[in-house]
C-alpha cells in the first residue's frame, strides 16, 4: 500500500506528502485563481515518469559499468482538448552524457525501463500512448 | 503541450521541473541505493490526483457559497505485485471541514471532479480502478 495526504492551504494551494516523508506544494495558474506557488498536479505525472525511468536507466547503466556523467529526460505531454483533458500522448527523450558510453548499453537500459520496470510508465500508459528516444552526448 | 525536464544529480537523486517553473527533488529508498532526499516518482501520482481533485472540489464549493475551512484528501494506492508494479487501485477520501456545509454540495463537487474535470484522475484510471468517499466535519 502506498499512501499520500493532500491538505488545502488557501487559494488553490495544496501541500501533498507521501509515505517517504517529503512534501510538495501544488498551486494553480494565476488565470484560474491560483498564485502559481507550486507545481500543477498534471505536471507531477510528467516529472514522475521522468524520475522513474531515469532511476532505472542510471541503475542499469551503472551495472553495465558505463561512465555516466549526466542524464536528462525531456518529457512532453499532449492533453485531450476536452474535459477531463487527460494525457493522450507522452513523448520522452533520454539524453545521456558520458565517456565512451556504449550505444547498446543505453538502448538496453532504456528498453528495460520502458518495457519492464518503470511503474509510472506502466500506470500512465493505460491512458497515454508513450513514445521515447535517446541520444548519447560524448564528453 | 505540457513539458517537463528531469535532470540526474547523483545516486538516485533527480530534480524535475515543468513549465510552471517549480522544481521537485526525487530520490530512491536507501535500500535500493538512494538517499531518501526526495519524493518517490510513484508517490507523485498519488499527490497529483489529490491536488487535482482538491482544486476542483474547493473551486466548486466556493462557487456554491460553502464556507470551507479545511480540506484534506487521503489517497491510498495499491500496486501490482509483479513488475512493472503499476497502480491497480487508488482509493481517495475527501474530508471537508467547515460551518454548515451542505452535504448535497459536497457530493456534487466530488462527483464533478471525479467524473468530469480531474485530468489526473482521468489519466490514471486507464490503469487503476479509482474509488472515492467523502465526509464532512462540522466545525
Amino acid at each position: 500500500m502506498s499512501e499520500a495526504k493532500v491538505t488545502y492551504v488557501d487559494g488553490l494551494q495544496f501541500v501533498g506528502e507521501a509515505a517517504s516523508g517529503h512534501a510538495i506544494v501544488m498551486d494553480g495558474d494565476i488565470e484560474v485563481g491560483g498564485r502559481n506557488t507550486g507545481t500543477r498536479p498534471m505536471e507531477l505525472l510528467l516529472i514522475g515518469i521522468g524520475g522513474c525511468s531515469g532511476m532505472d536507466v542510471v541503475s542499469i547503466l551503472k551495472k553495465k559499468k558505463q561512465e555516466v556523467r549526466g542524464l536528462e529526460i525531456k518529457v512532453n505531454g499532449q492533453k485531450a482538448e476536452n474535459y477531463p483533458k487527460k494525457f493522450t500522448d507522452i513523448d520522452m527523450e533520454f539524453i545521456i552524457r558520458g565517456k565512451n558510453i556504449a550505444e547498446e548499453a543505453v538502448k538496453k537500459a532504456v528498453e528495460l525501463s520502458m518495457e519492464k520496470y518503470c511503474s509510472v510508465k506502466a500506470t500512465l500508459e493505460g491512458s497515454a500512448k508513450i513514445t521515447w528516444s535517446w541520444k548519447i552526448v560524448e564528453e
